[in-house]
């Protein structure tokens, strides 16, 4: 051992001690004859005083920064104490010190607020890691982790491990694929969940199960996803959707005891994906804040009498009108709502334009569309959108699908503003009742809207087997009685993002080959990449659900972040590359000759 | 929830009570009006009793094996108790029932002795996990896990996740690689260890890692090796090898006691490589018995000296010859002897033949060189080979690799002939002091014998360092001096396997730089390969190193089982297929495109 204590750990208690501590130069100061030096590790910062009798050796050794430092010397009292510090009551007289390993100057300070940016950072990733804040992260993931496995142990839950070589059944989503040298010609795809794994488990009878496991996808990366992410995935046997959701609300409720101490007493909300849409404009609504969108106008029915009769044409001609109230916002100045109205016409927003209603202390009205209506009409806007004295009415009004999406994002940005999304402050919500499918206009069919493994609510299963999945009529399919199915699936949602999500699925071959036919797969197509699982289903396959959890993103909210990067140890940047390790990379010819493979001339 | 209990829980105490079970039909045995049935779940079995009021639904809906059944009934004591089963002493008189799926007739019986060959099970994996013998491994596989993971807790390790799309950078196994879409002509490989980044978070300061981690290695298959397997992968900061060793001893130890109920309280042995290879003839020796070899000769340096004027032919041209020392065999007969012979001359042994000297009850001698050794001499070999009244010597003669490879093959079986390899018997042992370097006479050049980043013992660091590792006499390798270096590096073996190996790693660049440069690479494909590592190096690496146990054999041999395949929930097969998904397989045209890549024409 390189050391009898961490630079964590000696206390006053530890006086007059003889240790031998190994660590980091964070700094060096020097005082004359005598040089100060924090040195640090994992546990913490310890001051090191050299006294004059070493100057001469530290003036043939000069250290510097991220030098690693073995030193032998006795613990003793400071003079000058730091508070700030749980080992600010000592510093260490060296006796004699030995420098492990130099450092070069570091490309970026190792400190919370650095000056490396984001680039720079990836590539010496393994310095970045050292910064306290990032660290932090890593303890917080590893507490997540512990937790979660403590409570499935306890629980009866087995980890068990499923392969990673598997076979390519893209399935929405590409799947990563490998070439198989003793198959030429094959592949094997890594796996983009260990769904159909976990559902032979159950098969197998193992009625608890659960991993902690790294999935992968090859979609083009948007801002924050990264082609290899973790799940929490878990499956139970001989259960219903409550059952799942009373051990995962256990779950959510143990990892807040455990990682954030923080006792998550409240009843844990659940709401449907229709109110889910209709109040908030998106499935995975923050409820932190109330601020529920007011829906004036929704595919042509007026909701808002007074829509019926308004000459403003951007009301009139428009398929939905939806409004939120802020508030005490209607304070909000001429360049604010114009700086607003930039905002919702930005092209992630897409919006033509603001309308709004100010709400004045006096109970006068102030709004962009007064020319069309009256201060009655505004009263009564007022009232029906429930805004008070003092409130804002922001309304956006367009195309049904777009103009929800954009109040959705308006009301977090206006909640953001107003300091409504605090990072300390944690609210679970279960959304249920999806739809099971949604429909694909430009192949007219049906996609899963989970997943195909994804069972009808009990209710719905003899409507799924008793149509026939063919839409007539492309317009008209929402008259199509698969349009009307809710899955048996749900999905948890913290602070407004989609923590986990699983279902009820299908355990009867008949009904899952109906899903399959219903997503537009032939018999032969079926059998060819789930031949093994309807087989499964033919042998005693018992009811049976489960859930998984996006690790990384469950972890960066609650290290209250919305980023996953900092919270993953070595991630990869938007176009999937490593800067560290530079990879993807070129491969020797003798490689890709082995394994049966060309490269396409680009 | 379908159950108010599992199979395994009910006892005389639940007399009366009202319950729900689910389960799959192990067994249906009727007698006369009334019918039993054994339904089975993971946590055990108990029996139904269906009385003559449901005779007329069992005739309407008829139970088999495996069908999924959901009853409810009263808990009742039972006549007839079966004392060899946790539930046996009460039934379910059962009020009503329900099939939750049916099951066709499974394909082999889901018994411990089933009639199911290996691919049979192997292609209805999700129906052969239903056997109690693999269910326990799988448990088993968990306990470890779970156990090493609670140790590695206590002592302040964290789990990190490190990435498995990383970059190429085959060192002796080949990488499975993965073709990158977005980087077209790029690819991933997935990781053969996460080796390079337990060391990068060493040097990030996380000075206690840990991971139970997939790797993969596109080998051509052996019997027992699988192209994904699983680690244990652990490193430390601020250690040397005695540190590690210490750690380490205490996990295996804490798995014993928590899997096995075992409580190891022996000191581990330690044993130098040229003592395992000397007197054991491989770097694993089983210790569990003795039976060491005897060199009688070796790189024709006799040992025993009466070989130096030996007549005997086999001998005296042979460039080796090794014995071991049977106890209690001397009653081996002819056909024995003969047959023993034939063992060692299969392919698999490579010998031509064997001698053997049986040393009598009365102390008179019988052996297959009468010919050539007289009494006195074979006495003299008997004393030599520590051989007593009663005992069988065997002698092996031939090329020094081969025949030291056969011996201690032949020491193996003879072990197992007289059962002195228990399979509840357990014995660690570490061997130390391997050579650093092997020497490939193909290329004329070293090959680490671990790995690149092993560090040389401290004391030939200079030797490493000051020496060129040209082979200036391909056939006097021997005299240079990195043949004399030993590697910083340790193996532990239980029971004749080795269950992992680490090392102390190189943490400075130009030690690195100098075992790059032995292994034959260009300071140019260094640094395309390790650049990364050797920057980190610059940036105050300290002095750290690891181990890797590997999990997959780690449980066999706990379960007493030489095979991993049964502890592995879903294996391949040696061609590295999975014959249940029929992976790997074609994938589409599209793909290929999407991939850049085409496939090479055969």
């Amino acid at each position: 051992m390189y050391r009898t204590h961490t630079c964590g750990e000696l206390r006053l208690s530890n006086k007059d001690a003889q240790v031998t501590l190994a660590g980091w130069v964070q700094t060096v100061r020097k005082f004359g004859a005598i040089t100060f030096i924090d040195m640090r590790d994992r546990y913490g910062i310890t001051q090191l005083l050299f006294g004059e009798d070493l100057n001469a050796q530290l003036e043939l050794n000069p250290l510097g920064r991220e030098f690693v430092l073995q030193i032998k010397g006795k613990v003793s009292e400071r003079s000058n104490k730091n508070k700030n510090l749980p080992t600010g009551d000592i510093e260490i007289l060296v006796d004699e010190f030995k420098v492990l390993n130099k450092s070069a100057v570091p490309p970026f300070t190792i400190t919370d607020e650095t000056d490396g940016g984001d680039d720079l950072r990836m590539k010496y990733r393994y310095l970045d890691l050292r910064r306290n804040i990032i660290k932090k992260n890593l303890e917080l993931r590893y507490a997540v982790n512990r937790s979660a496995r403590n409570y499935l142990h306890e629980n009866g839950f087995y980890d068990i491990e499923t392969p990673f070589l598997i076979k390519s059944t893209p399935e929405g989503a590409r799947d990563f694929v490998v070439p198989s040298r003793m198959n030429a010609g094959e592949f094997y795809a890594l796996p983009q969940s260990p769904q159909t794994f976990k559902q032979l488990l159950m098969v197998s009878g193992y009625d608890r199960y659960y991993q902690i496991v790294k999935c992968f996808r090859d979609e083009d990366l948007r801002a924050d996803r990264q082609p290899e992410f973790t799940q929490i995935d878990c499956e139970m046997a001989f259960v219903e959707q409550e059952d799942i959701i009373n051990m995962f609300e256990g779950l959510a409720k143990r990892i807040f005891k455990d990682v954030k101490g923080i006792d998550y007493t409240d009843a844990i909300e659940r709401m449907s994906w229709e109110d889910a849409m209709w109040n908030y404009g998106n499935d995975k609504p923050d409820i932190r804040f109330e601020m529920k969108i007011q829906n004036l106008k929704v595919q042509n029915e007026n909701y808002f009498e007074a829509l019926a009769t308004t000459e403003f044409a951007v009301f009139k001609n428009a398929e939905t009108v939806l409004a939120i109230s802020i508030p005490n916002a209607a304070e909000y100045t001429r360049k604010q709502t114009d700086e607003l109205t930039e905002w919702v016409k930005r092209p992630q927003i897409g919006m033509q334009g603001l309308a709004f209603v100010k709400v004045n202390a006096d109970e006068t009205y102030k709004s962009s569309f007064d020319k069309f209506f009256n201060e009655a009409q505004l009263k009564e806007l007022a009232s029906f959108c429930k805004a008070g004295k003092g409130d804002l009415i922001l309304v956006l009004a367009g195309r049904e699908e777009r103009t929800r999406k954009a109040i959705s994002e308006l009301r977090l940005e206006m909640a953001k503003r107003f300091g409504l999304r605090k990072d300390n402050e944690f609210k679970l919500l279960w959304v249920l009742d999806f739809p099971l499918f949604e429909y694909d206009e430009e192949f007219n069919r049906w996609v899963a809207r989970h997943h195909p493994f994804t069972s009808p609510k009990p209710g719905d299963i003899d409507a799924m087997i008793n149509n026939n999945h063919a839409i007539e009529v492309a317009e008209k399919y929402l008259d199509h009685p698969y349009s009307k199915i809710k899955a048996n699936a749900y999905d948890i949602v913290l602070n407004g993002n989609e923590i986990g999500g699983g279902s009820i699925r299908i355990y009867q071959r008949e009904l899952q080959e109906k899903m399959f036919a219903a997503l537009g797969m032939s018999k032969e197509e079926a059998q060819h990449k789930f031949g093994f699982l309807l087989g499964a289903f033919e042998y005693g396959a018992p009811p049976h659900g489960g859930i998984a959890f996006g690790f990384d993103r469950l972890c960066a909210i609650l290290g209250g972040s919305e980023s996953i990067r900092d919270f993953i140890a070595f991630p990869k940047n938007n176009s999937g590359r490593d800067v560290m390790l530079d990879a993807p990379s070129t491969i020797d010819d003798k490689q890709l000759e082995e394994l049966s493979i060309k490269l396409k001339k680009v």
